[in-house]
């Protein structure tokens, strides 16, 4: 029988999903399950967008331009520049979902064993990507008592290598619902120059800031024109995941006619998904994203004080996306996600949860760490809570730290 | 300004699309242009899968399961096993389109420098997927007067090294329609097992098999169920090029296991596309391939009958799919393929055509040799025919053959 790829075998399996059999066996026994682990919204798509998908009008599904349609890029490029990125269509690469604008970044950046610096924790898929694209990821810790702001520069510099060729950043963030300042960004770009490095920014939670904090991005900075890559997608900000419709943006002209090349050879992205995109960038009201984002603010300050009151739990109190990570009184977050699943229930419910050491690159950090998504409707999200709170009350995992000194308990 | 990526560099433009500028300048001109350059079909998407389109009832377009949904693949495999395929679900991954089942296999089978043997000319864009998957290809000539029939099999022992993983077979081919027989199949079945090597077969044109021949697949063998991965797509069975749905299948369990964890990097497969395909598979009328392949059928005796009527120029008959490679009494196919765009019209026409050497791994191979793709209606078939044989009368670098002497003309 013949055998399959080193690649193969090292691709990381997902650390998110691995504990679905466990979830799936917990409803199979008549639990009720609150999942809190994925990020797949429960917020309607926008109306306009569904309604271009039920009108579509053509006989023949064919291919479109591999660099995506016109009408599409024309629509991105509106929206884009009324935040102030000053691009034209030329500069927009569609793609199917974000993660291929992730991946086409990655090979048209990076060769073989090359480095690409990410803030830990970080979204765990950026593993395989870089798996899958031959590249390095070097994690510089962002710690939670700091709320998982940027690491100093100092780290960066310390990180760089004759091997590094970008910095990847992920704001507002996933996992950790931080998002970069104007100041953070500032010393990105000076850093990137000083280095001659790519910034690739993944803005997929961009709507999605809270508190009137202002959204930056390094599209905004000036002079580094040539070191920015965006990544995008529609799948939070329409809540429509299952288009599988993102981009790439870049003014380097280099940059996007090779990612070009790659996008060639898997001929087009989706055509319906493109029609649903172009109506969902035009015709969505600014009162939807108003509402989300009021729905996203209130559940965020459930979910931010439920776990603060919550004894021996930490919880910072992010400005975006729709995760937090906060630390638990628990001995290993793996073993208590399970426990939540295999053994625990109050009422007949339990909740799931990812474990943050998923999102962490360096072994044995973020083992009292998990990370929540608030995507449930606010009833469901306090109950969750109050779930999670019993749950920690009598697992047998619980540690409690006295003046400095951790003790074992239950 | 950061440099781009080795890899970036070495991707393939292309080499279909690279005429496209001068097809627009001759259209901007006012000539009208036949495309017979590209395998669009004209065919009308199954109105079935259309109306699946419409009717979608979900208010949240959500993520999938990575592997497709249950649904999709319970109707594929009903579909696969009609055709005495015997697989169950599990067997099947759901991608986004034919093109990154090829890559994700690839990437599972073969290690960085591997090498796949694949009879020359092959679809262009495989060049492409090797490169992203730093597999290698070692092409093996089928050649035109032997109407592209397989290579002979100690052709394949020959190229077989100690880095050899894979043979794959496009059937029927593209870009020659050549329709492998079950002899063939036998054949490549006792290498595969004597060189433990995976058979990658790609099954694209499937349906389309003229003649009431028989379409034959390394899945109807027994005893190689470890080594066949077929690639699939709804593309050219549904005319739905656009809806960017494949599949890949294997019996081989580390192989789709493997293959699970590229799937779930990228997260889902489209799920508008996944209802349109459900539908469009249980629902589909037997009528509408009869209807399609007999238009085919007519299209292929029409392009091959004018074909073969012109001076100097050869054209085998192929079995199946939509395309055929031809010899034309040229010095070069580039540079007729241009000349045709920049400088030829007849009756303010002309004809857009795809030199068939970039289909050829070898160099200086299929220089006087062409792809046509029929898939344009009779009657412009038919005009674009005229159109071609009029070129071929005043072309510069006409070339004639006599006596088994090569001699330029006009």
């Amino acid at each position: 029988m013949p055998k399959i790829s080193n690649k193969g075998q090292q691709m990381p399996a997902s650390p998110i999903r691995k504990l679905t059999p466990f979830a799936e066996r917990a409803k199979s026994e008549g639990k009720k399950v609150y999942h809190l682990n994925i990020g797949q919204p429960d917020i309607e798509t926008p109306a306009v967008m569904l309604d271009a998908i039920k009108n579509i009008d053509f006989k023949v599904w064919a291919y479109t331009a591999s660099e995506g349609t016109v009408s599409y890029r024309d629509a991105l490029t509106d929206y884009y520049n009324k935040l102030g990125y000053n691009i034209s269509p030329e500069d927009i690469l569609v793609t199917t979902g974000g993660s291929e604008a992730i991946i086409i970044s990655l090979m048209t950046c990076l060769n073989q064993g090359e480095e690409v610096i990410i803030p830990e924790p970080f979204y765990a898929n950026y593993n395989a990507y870089a798996c899958q694209s031959d590249s390095v990821i070097k994690p510089i810790l962002s710690v939670i008592d700091n709320s998982f702001a940027l690491p100093p520069i100092a780290e960066f510099e310390k990180a760089i290598t004759s091997k590094t060729r970008a910095i990847m950043i992920c704001n507002p963030n996933n996992p950790t619902g931080y998002l970069y300042s104007k100041q953070e960004f500032e010393d990105l770009k000076t850093l990137a120059l000083k280095h001659d490095l790519f910034i690739i920014a993944d803005e997929a939670y961009r709507e999605f800031c809270y508190d009137d904090k202002q959204f930056f991005s390094p599209m905004h900075f000036e002079g580094i024109e040539n070191n920015v890559i965006i990544i995008d997608t529609v799948s939070k900000r329409y809540s429509a995941c299952g288009a599988r419709l993102g981009c790439m943006i870049t003014k380097n002209k280099e940059v996007i006619a090779t990612a070009l090349k790659f996008a060639q050879a898997r001929l087009s992205p989706g055509m319906v998904e493109q029609i649903a995109g172009t109506a969902a960038t035009i015709y969505t009201p600014d009162s939807y994203f108003t509402e989300v984002n009021h729905e996203y603010a209130e559940r965020r300050d459930i979910l931010v004080n439920a776990l603060n009151q919550m004894e021996g739990v930490f919880c910072p109190n992010p400005g975006g996306a729709f995760y937090v990570v906060a630390r638990f009184p628990i001995d290993n977050a793996d073993k208590f996600c399970q426990w939540m699943l295999e053994e625990f229930s109050y009422d007949n419910q339990t909740v799931m949860l990812a474990p943050a050491s998923g999102f962490y690159a360096t072994p044995g950090v973020g083992e009292n760490e998990l990370r929540l998504a608030y995507v449930l409707n606010k009833p469901d999200l306090k109950k969750a809570m109050i779930c999670l709170e019993e749950a920690l009350k009598v697992y047998p995992g619980r540690i409690v730290t006295v003046q400095n000194e951790i003790i074992h308990t239950n």
